[in-house]
């Protein structure tokens, strides 16, 4: 009957060990240890955020501190970190007796990765030939909680499956996949990608998806009861929804070009998410009998807009552009909810305890197809000469670059998310089938139980009769 | 005896249809398409958001990307963005059973009425006389935002007693009128308001409560055991109270002047609202026997004294008058909650479910008056003479203006403001009370069991038979 | 048994009356209007808020409204603001009846405190000698802000244990010790303090925590079963914790050098806090037998780095030393809160709600003693000439300053902080003693029924037999 009280210790074929008292400790200190030795030996200031930056200025000509990059960046950074903490965390409350492992894991994978992604992203993107250092600023902040998004989204799919020693491995080889994966798409074949659909959420989804699809739980339903939400953890997931959709348009201009490049993205972004909204409510209702609204449809689908407009935000999408790319992902991450998921699980084997599938793998794929288009179709009439240089970064070696190669550039980053993303998690995926990693048992999954001191509530140990006298007894 | 699901069925004379599995698909849907169209027919980028922006520089002497429109609005756009759906949204979930109905269906309506209002305010402000098309950028997400605003308040005094469909109806006219009335106000009046006391508080509040007033509920006493809170909505309300007292200062200031005007609008923002907590919590204590507080004048009236400084924030309050301005709304609208309230539900008929008439529409005229005073009492030895020049836009055709005759125009503004909203409303009112739009019979009001797909949990289904007879023999 | 409602009034030897009804809205009012007449006399626009900025900026030859300090430190302010509200208000709802007074008190000591810091702090530091006013603007706004987080630091000891009125007087009190210390430390004693490790958290906590030895109720434990959180509770405080987090970088950089000194402050401080979360957890799960975590490590712990970091945040404290501060932070602090609480508890008399002993006392003392150490070591070589005397404000009667010097400094700004607050708190507390300020007795604490109108919910008066023997069939 489900009630897993009573049959817990029989029906379990493997007895997991749970106690993660050694484990966690040691990786989160040694780890720890392992980036402030790295941060000291390649990690400094660049030369914006260095005490010569006056020195700088003077020799750059540069008029006023208000041109320092932080100016630029620092607002859309601060966004961009409240969806990575709130945003993310709040999302997958959702379950009714998760929310500490969703916020608090988040949380520790936020916090370890974004570290070891300014090294990784560093080695790649920003050492300095001069002095072997990499230099970091309010854009390396940025790229690393970019880079930390990925890892959270593959959180995703494992939610409620996982033991938090897992997570940090999971996040280590996330990062380390990111940052390659990054710098081979953006450096080597020059696709742009200011939002991330490729890099970020494309890989990240299907990182995530593999991975839990490696760790797949034949017994998974003996957790069932405690996959769906109640009436209050809906509405906390609702505040991770809201602070991502609203900053979305933040993600995706954080990183554009000052001025025109960032604006454009902002507005973008803000029209297409506006659009997905009113496409998610409509197919939720649809999809009911009585045309009654689902909340894990307004809590996701209505995000899709953000994830797919990420690579083209910064393009000429145009304004109906934007509107037309979230009119679809809203109708086809709903749709995902309704049908991809369940079969999915049913007969690909691979659980996806939020759905990442819908709202990040497939947007992201549309996201990047949007990207290759909208850079194929660029034309000088409409970027103007100046502006498509500047646009698509046709400058050094790339100076003879054409839209049209451009889109197939663009094209070519989309391929090697994906095949970043699935490899990468299937090899990561069988690390973390290792028996070692504290995980819990199929009937204890989706439970805080295992990893949390809880409060002694009243919704939690449902109150024995003596207890209940007492509290009649006072009652008011 | 308030027990609604033993007589539902019964007791209620209009056996109404709450399926909108058809209506509201088709709302959203048809909708959203007209707006893709209309957006590809008109709107297009500003040149600050457009790829020709480095050329617009060039011709302009722009000597930086940092002066970039975007650069000077966009954190306080965010903020904005956060007020209109977390702040309105989150505020209204102080209902025990309604706080899906109030964050999903104001997600709905800002979704929605962003994309109308981009429409509308770019015919009327921004269309481009060249090429017929209306260019937008960050100030238009903001008046967006702003428009929004105010079909979010009128949303308040309908809350838990209208359908989406209903709301879609109203939020498709609120955009309408709001556009007229702001065209008339603000460039034929030449009134200046700048965090829109009149323009959308008084609209918005005036437009709300003539609808609820037309779409009166004699029943709704049988919804009436809906209304309270409960501890953690309450709590849940103050999420949206905060957010939107915090960002208040970014709501006045979001489309002030640059420079001077967005700094001495937040200022006097930032004060206004905190001697409004202060006197809110004195008559909230005083109203008492016991001197306890209400959280209902907590989550409310703090918020009065942000719009009664709204159309005068960008002039010369002076500090002190900030203050003034915000110790009397905290009493007014403190007052308002514990008299005006009930009384206007008895006597005029008008049900308010979140008491939008002390939080919006009274501190809304004051602000309108506050503004008129203001203006009228603007010299050169205060403002200066390019300061009162800057700060009232004396110029092209308004640059024989003299500060007197502008306090004058602002109140004619004022009167605008209030015809449209009682106007407009009655006549939205008229059309929502055709009984094709699907909303609740009057037991089930102020619950999301009628549009949402609710959690099976604890607090939701016990109320068996024996549950319930305790429940009513306990309820203290 | 802790069974309170039965025993009251017989065991209480001091039969206390909670009745705030004439105290609180008095003290509120005459504040209130005490704060209008003095704003009147002394508070004006400094000359980037007020409407003569435009001349200003042409003698002054500034070229751009962009160079205004509002957008230099607007968005910093914001999130100070969210810290401020959110922050602290909803880290402290983590109470399992006490979410109201967390967030409602937090809310009015928030709103008298930053009126009334703008004057002291006016008087102090920005006075114009010119005609005896105080000029403000944004900075000033940030400042208040500042000053206010200190009483509410203060507030964590002491919450669920005064009462509103009591909170005023603290609030009167604390804000103008503050203004006197900040004086004497930043400007006599020519510390540094940008995020205020010493004059903040030293002070604010050390005057909490002496208030509280004050106050020390020795039957508290008559309210013990309300000291603990429930289960939703807990996820409310994750809400302020995460706020806190995020926006820590606003805080520390929020009053730095324009450019770099915003620039490097932020990211040192973002460092901090992410060791800071590694080792947080790794110290919680290794106290726990089977290796769980404690939400509260989680929650107030994680924050201990960026205190630790807010003297040195703007200095060249390089990368990997902010990762070191955060990562000692991370395990000092969680020890704290398994030893050193429970400690100062039993031995000390100190009752510590929140525990801001080992969130911000500690902490600000190691930043204290970092910003020390770290301005002792400065040189020329790693800030450069100009860069040397920019950071440390080695200008004017202080240009002949060295850096080994500067230390001392920094180390005797500390003993200050520490003074002001264990005096201040002792004398403050021995007043607050007095039996008219309508605090709860011993076995009320921790609960809104005293101050609060509270919902009458399900939870609230809780399941009968029959009930839970439903709920348990049921439990699937």
């Amino acid at each position: 009957r489900g009630n897993c009280d009573v049959c817990s210790g029989q029906c379990c074929d493997q007895p997991k060990n749970t106690n993660v008292r050694i484990s966690l400790p040691a990786v989160c200190c040694i780890w720890q240890i392992a980036m402030i030795i790295l941060f000291g030996i390649f990690i400094r200031y660049n030369e914006e955020s260095d005490a010569h930056w006056i020195d700088h200025k003077t020799s750059n000509n540069i008029s006023s501190n208000i041109e320092n990059d932080f100016y630029f960046r620092y607002p859309s950074f601060q966004d961009v970190h409240v969806m990575i903490f709130v945003g993310f965390g709040f999302l997958m409350t959702f379950l009714k007796r998760y929310s500490f492992g969703a916020i608090g894991f988040n949380f520790l994978i936020a916090g370890f990765g974004l570290q070891w992604a300014l090294l990784m992203q560093g080695w790649f993107h920003s050492l300095d030939p001069m002095d072997g250092k990499i230099k970091i600023g309010v854009e390396s902040m940025i790229n690393a909680d970019f880079c930390v998004a990925s890892c959270l989204i593959a959180y995703g799919a494992v939610l409620g499956k996982v033991s938090p020693v897992q997570l940090m491995v999971m996040t280590l080889f996330g990062v380390t996949l990111y940052a390659v994966e990054e710098y081979i798409i953006l450096s080597l074949i020059h696709a742009r990608d200011a939002g991330g659909s490729m890099v970020i959420h494309t890989f990240g989804a299907y990182y995530g998806l593999s991975i839990s699809w490696m760790l797949y739980r034949p017994n998974l339903d003996q957790s069932k009861h405690r996959i769906g939400s109640v009436y209050h953890s809906d509405v906390f997931a609702m505040i991770g929804t809201l602070f991502l959709w609203m900053f979305w348009p933040s993600f995706n201009s954080a990183i554009a070009d000052h001025g025109d490049g960032q604006h454009r993205a902002a507005i973008n972004t803000y029209l297409s998410l506006a659009a997905t909204v009113l496409t998610t409510i409509a197919i939720s209702s649809l999809s009911q009998k009585t045309g009654k609204l689902d909340m894990v449809h307004i809590q996701n689908a209505t995000l899709a807009g953000g994830v797919a407009v990420g690579t083209a935000a910064e393009f000429m999408l145009m304004p109906y552009g934007s509107l037309i790319v979230g009119f679809c992902c809203g109708i086809i991450s709903t749709l995902g909810y309704i049908y991809i998921t369940p079969f999915m699980e049913k007969y690909l084997k691979i659980h996806d305890t939020c759905g990442i599938h819908n709202l990040h793998a497939m947007p992201g794929v549309i996201g990047g197809i949007v990207g290759a288009i909208t850079a194929a179709a660029a034309s000088e009439e409409v970027y103007g000469k100046e502006g498509l240089i500047n646009t698509f970064d046709f400058m050094k070696e790339w100076k003879y670059m054409v839209p049209t190669r451009q889109g197939g550039h663009q094209a070519a980053g989309l391929c090697v998310a994906l095949c970043f993303g699935i490899g990468g998690g299937i090899i990561v995926g069988c690390i973390l089938r290792l028996p070692i990693w504290g995980d819990a048992p199929d009937n204890s999954c989706f439970d805080d139980e295992v990893y949390w001191e809880l409060p002694e509530d009243e919704e939690n140990n449902p109150p024995t009769v003596e207890y209940n006298n007492h509290m009649r007894n006072k009652a008011v």
